[in-house]
C-alpha cells in the first residue's frame, strides 16, 4: 500500500519531535488525517506560535515576540547579582515553577556534546561572559542536567568563570542521576535550589 | 512566570494528540519555540496533509485527495467478496503490511464506547450494511482490537450482520510472532490453547 507522500513527510516531521518515536509519529499522523479538527487546531497553534513566540534576545528564555527582553529580564525586583544558567529555554519555565528563585537567567541553547558536534562555540557562552563582564553578577547558579554531557558543560563553565570574581554554584543533589530538571517535580526542584553548593 | 498565550494553546493542541501526555506536550512545544526549522517543517507538513490527504469516501481508508475512491477500492484484482472491517483508517496500513490480505476494507471510524457517548450511529455501520446489501460481499473479517469496547463492537456487528447471508470472522487470537508464553498474559495464552492447530 503506497501511502500519500504528504503523509510520509508528516510522519518524518513528527518523528523528529522529542518524545515521539517512529511508531507514535505514524499513529499521530493517522489521527491527524482522521480528525481534521485536531489537525486544524494544531496547524493554527503552530502558526500563532511562529508569529508571536520566540526567545529573549538577552537571556534566551521563551517570551512573546512583543516583549523582548523578556519580563524576567525587565523585572527590576529580580536579583541582578544572581544568574541562573540553564540548557534550554523551557528549563526557565520549570525553574520558575519551583517558586523560590529570584535571580535572572541565561540559556545556553544546548550543552557540550562532541558526539553531536556541539562544542562551546555553538552555545551562548560568550554572551554569558559578556553579561558577567558588565559587573552586576555575583553568583552563577548552574541549573544543568545530571548526565555526562551536562557535567562536561558544568566543568567547562567552572573553568572559564574562574578568576572572573563570581561564585559558581550548582543545584543540590536531589535531581536523580541520569535524569534532569525536565522530569523533576516542583518540590524536588525547590529543594535543589535551596541546597545549591559551591562548584 | 506567565507563558505566552500562543504557547499555552500549542501545549493544549499537542496534548490532544494520541501518545502525548501533558508533560510531553509541553516539552514538544518548548522544542518548537527553540527550533524554528523544526516548527516550520511540521507546519508545512500539516498544511500539505490538509491539502492533499483525506479518507476514502467509500471505505474510509487514508488516501490522496486526488484519488477517491482509494487505490484499494479501485483495484479490480482485489477480492470483492471479502471485506475487512477495522476501527481506524491507519489500521488499513497495518493490515496491508501483513502482506497476505487480498480483500477490501471498511473503516468504522471508531468503536462503540458508551463512556465517550459513542454508539453505533456514530460509526460507519449503515454504510457497511449498504455495501453488503449490494450483494458482492461473502465474508466480513472483523479486524478489531482486543479490548472490551472492541469486543462490544464485534458482538454488535455479529448481531446486525446475522441473516444477511455473509460469513463473519475475526482475527485469530494467539501468541505474537517473536514472543512466547513467557510474555503472554493468561487470557492470551488461554485463547492460544483453545485455538491450537496440528503441527
Amino acid at each position: 500500500m503506497k501511502l500519500p507522500d504528504a503523509l510520509g513527510r508528516a510522519v518524518r516531521a513528527l518523528g523528529r519531535l522529542p518524545a515521539l518515536g517512529r511508531r507514535s509519529a505514524e499513529r499521530v499522523a493517522f489521527a491527524l488525517v482522521r480528525k481534521p479538527a485536531l489537525r486544524d487546531e494544531l496547524l493554527q497553534a503552530l502558526q500563532e506560535l511562529a508569529a508571536s513566540v520566540g526567545c529573549c534576545s538577552r537571556c534566551g528564555s521563551i517570551t512573546a515576540r512583543a516583549e523582548d527582553p523578556c519580563a524576567i529580564c525587565q523585572d527590576a525586583s529580580r536579583d541582578a547579582a544572581l544568574l541562573c544558567v540553564v540548557e534550554e529555554p523551557g528549563d526557565v519555565v520549570l525553574m520558575e515553577r519551583a517558586g523560590n528563585y529570584r535571580g535572572r537567567y541565561h540559556v545556553l541553547m544546548g550543552k557540550i556534546s562532541p558526539l553531536r558536534g556541539q562544542g562551546p562555540d555553538e552555545l551562548r557562552i560568550q554572551a554569558l561572559l559578556d553579561r558577567i563582564a558588565s559587573g552586576e553578577v555575583r553568583e552563577v547558579l548552574l541549573a544543568l542536567d545530571a548526565d555526562v554531557e551536562s557535567d562536561a558543560t558544568a566543568s567547562y563553565l567552572r573553568e572559564v568563570l574562574a578568576g572572573r570574581n563570581v561564585r559558581v554554584s550548582r543545584l543540590a543533589p536531589g535531581i536523580p542521576a541520569g535524569s534532569g530538571i525536565t522530569y523533576a517535580d516542583p518540590i524536588t526542584l525547590a529543594r535543589a535550589i535551596q541546597g545549591r553548593h559551591e562548584w
